[in-house]
């Protein structure tokens, strides 16, 4: 807990204005995006951070007192992986938000932490470049948020998640040190890859203060296949044939009957309620190249028994046949007072039996689940909907998380594809992975920051 | 230095068979493919493992004797990383070379580090899946090397390397401790990258004994595009053409003039030896976008000034095209007994620069320099001839390597983009990492390894 000549103390540190340490403005710091119970608690005071010095400053100071400090980017993330467990300072990355610069020849940008990666991926594709992580919250989320949580998105079955697309971090200590990590080019086997232990390490050994990108020339064009099918295995079965044609889609997302009634109950486009299961197909590329891949993809799914294909082309088609997968979460929150969307990912081996086993456990504890996700990848997202104040349900959402992640580990996979563990998969952590890992990850923590200052209580407990 | 005892020690854990402990057998793994004067020393045993258990046992006892361990592959590397400094046991993976298990659903397949690369990569494209690193060395070069150094080759440039594509791996810790590091799925966002911190950490951090890796679709046609031009930063520009039309080549290699005239003096072939600059660009993807991507390559490379262009489309015409640029290190050394290659990357905007200080270094000290390389990532490989049994010229090249990694380091590049560290670029290591970066590595290693047994004096002095 912060005293009151702690914050006073900060105040002679950072420009006033940029100390928030009202109740009314510290209240809007102790949650993010994700639906939980779980109590947070207030921060101390938050900081709005506008120079790496500044950071710099507020570390030196809390390292010193031993308060937690816990950066934030836009408070997306699904796993509450940045409020606070105890109290603490808070660093506000929105003034951090520039473009620092931008080498087209190289294919390369270095950013500040709070750029909108909504906004990055705007000013790259402007010049014929392509950022490719894609989380659904990309026009508010900011990439400083992203590295933290090694965000991926629909994109990343073709073209992988943030910690692929990272050359260069510049991060602060929990001492107030600055340190770069990776030298910035495209490849680089200079030792250790310090970045790549940064990158999904959620807050908890550095603060990000600064990012050189690796970005790609952007496809020139694109197309999105969309199907129905009878039963889930047929669809799954349509994507591996879609492999076996040697097509690389840039997506391959799909919706379960629950998920397709749920929002054509919600906000009717005329989607098929009777099928079990819908995908869509991203493929992108050369225009030359369009026709063949859309005629391998339909054959490949009418393969696998796909009725009702849907191409969309234009820009506003493709639009259209995407509005229904991104209204899920909207209609599923429509079912209940709370949604929860969960994050497993099996090997595409085992999907159809995780998908079953997931409505399974879910019906069996009476919660309502509709399932979307990236299939391509294995990665699905169960979003269940529930009334969190209550009790029983509650305990059954539990339960019935506990049964999913267990149902996951068994076939192959893991409780988190791209959200992260944060505190709300915490206590599923260990059981997870390797014991003689996770033993390693807390040496790693203690030696970047001995007096567990930084996000204190994500991931692991020290 | 082991003693007797120690040896009889090892004997009675592992197969005698595979211990060699004769010097004549001992000797051959005193050294690796780098050209060096070094002395390494000779290692007291050669443990040809067969199982993981065989793995733990040899660490285990090693760890408390506090003898060295290195870990060796095919030792196709060029910068001493698998030969002892000071004595110790080699561990020999070529009797662990087994596909364990192939998923083409899933995309990934899991290995013993003894797989030669060149098998892995035949055995997965004949089932339509690639796995793109390439390192010129695959025919005879070993996974297990490879993720030790990372490496990377022509195809890193739209491929990445091969921390791009380990999935999972399966450790043996320096006391003998069995670890897996990933979930093994596509993407997991479960706690820090561990199996990125080890992929690179050339055997001084663990000792990798399962790998499960990343596959992708195998692109179905390519087709080479081969140009000349005048001036070396015509043939840059031509490269930033490519980008800016939106073409992603697998690979755009160049050769230089010195380069050209000595391939053609050894083995003629036609090039054309008043020419700066020679650019091999392979493009893949569909057939149908073939025609596309070789007008805009074409477009651009003559827009930068290119001439005499060929473009090769089957198997035996690509195959042509390619042996000039292989047949490069091997006429390097024909004109004096020794040849070190090099390895420097820069971002590709100071790649003109970089290319011209590194001959200008080289003519003042008078040393014949043929430079070779991946223009697409800015990576380039100066091949050195030499007699290094001449004191004069062995001293005038440790001048000029030096100056080459300044100029590198000044130009926002490094000293190593695929070869990685060893003994051979250790003492330039500090000069060029990050203090704090160094620092941090020396704690992890020393959290992994607090014997230094494993590789020691590679990458940085404990």
């Amino acid at each position: 807990m912060l005293l009151k000549n702690n914050i006073d103390s900060i105040k002679t540190l950072i420009k006033s204005e940029n100390v928030l340490t009202d109740r009314e403005e510290r209240y809007c710091y102790a949650q993010d995006s994700t639906n939980t119970r779980e109590k947070h608690s207030l921060p101390d005071a938050v900081v709005f951070v506008e120079t790496i010095e500044d950071v710099q400053k507020v570390l030196k100071f809390a390292n010193t007192c031993k308060i937690p400090v816990i950066s934030r980017g836009a408070g997306t993330n699904m796993v509450g992986a940045c409020v606070p467990k105890n109290g603490g300072i808070i660093l506000n990355f929105s003034k951090m938000n520039k473009i620092l610069d931008f080498n087209p020849v190289n294919m390369t940008v270095k950013v500040q932490p709070g750029v909108v990666l909504g906004d990055l991926r705007e000013f790259v594709e402007s010049k014929g470049l392509f950022y490719p992580p894609d989380p659904s919250n990309l026009r508010v989320s900011t990439i400083g948020g992203s590295i933290a949580q090694s965000s991926g998105g629909p994109m990343s079955f073709k073209y992988g998640t943030t910690k692929d697309y990272i050359l260069s971090l510049t991060v602060v200590l929990a001492d107030g040190t600055l340190m770069k990590v990776g030298a910035g080019t495209i490849k680089d086997a200079v030792g250790y890859h310090l970045n790549q232990l940064i990158v999904g390490s959620e807050g908890t050994l550095a603060v990000v203060v600064e990012a050189e990108l690796k970005l790609i020339p952007k496809p020139e064009a694109s197309r999105v296949v969309l199907a129905y099918f009878d039963t889930m295995e047929e669809a799954i079965s349509g994507v591996n044939n879609i492999i076996a044609s040697r097509v690389f889609p840039a997506t391959i997302d799909f919706m379960d009957n629950n998920s397709i009634t749920t929002v054509e109950k919600f906000y009717p486009c005329g989607l098929l309620t009777d099928k079990e299961a819908m995908l869509l197909v991203e493929i992108d590329g050369f225009e030359s190249s369009m026709q063949t891949q859309q005629e391998r993809v339909e054959k490949a799914l009418k393969e696998a028994g796909a009725s009702n294909i849907v191409v969309a082309s234009t820009d506003e088609e493709k639009k259209s046949v995407w509005t229904a997968r991104r209204s899920s979460f909207a209609a599923t929150a429509k079912l209940a007072p709370d949604v929860l969307s969960d994050d497993i990912i099996v090997p595409r081996t085992n999907l159809a039996k995780m998908v079953r086993g997931a409505k399974d456990i879910c019906d069996k504890y009476g919660l309502p689940v509709c399932m979307v996700g990236h299939v391509g990848d294995g990665n699905i997202h169960p979003q269940i909907a529930l009334n969190l104040e209550n009790d029983e349900e509650f305990k059954n959402y539990i339960s019935a998380k506990s049964e999913m992640y267990e149902l996951a580990v068994s076939l192959g996979g893991t409780i988190s594809a791209e959200h992260g563990v944060g505190s709300e998969k915490i206590s599923y952590f260990e059981k997870t992975v390797d014991t003689e890992a996770v033993s390693y990850m807390r040496g790693i923590k203690k030696l970047f920051d001995p007096n567990n200052i930084l996000n204190p209580g994500k991931i692991f407990e020290m």
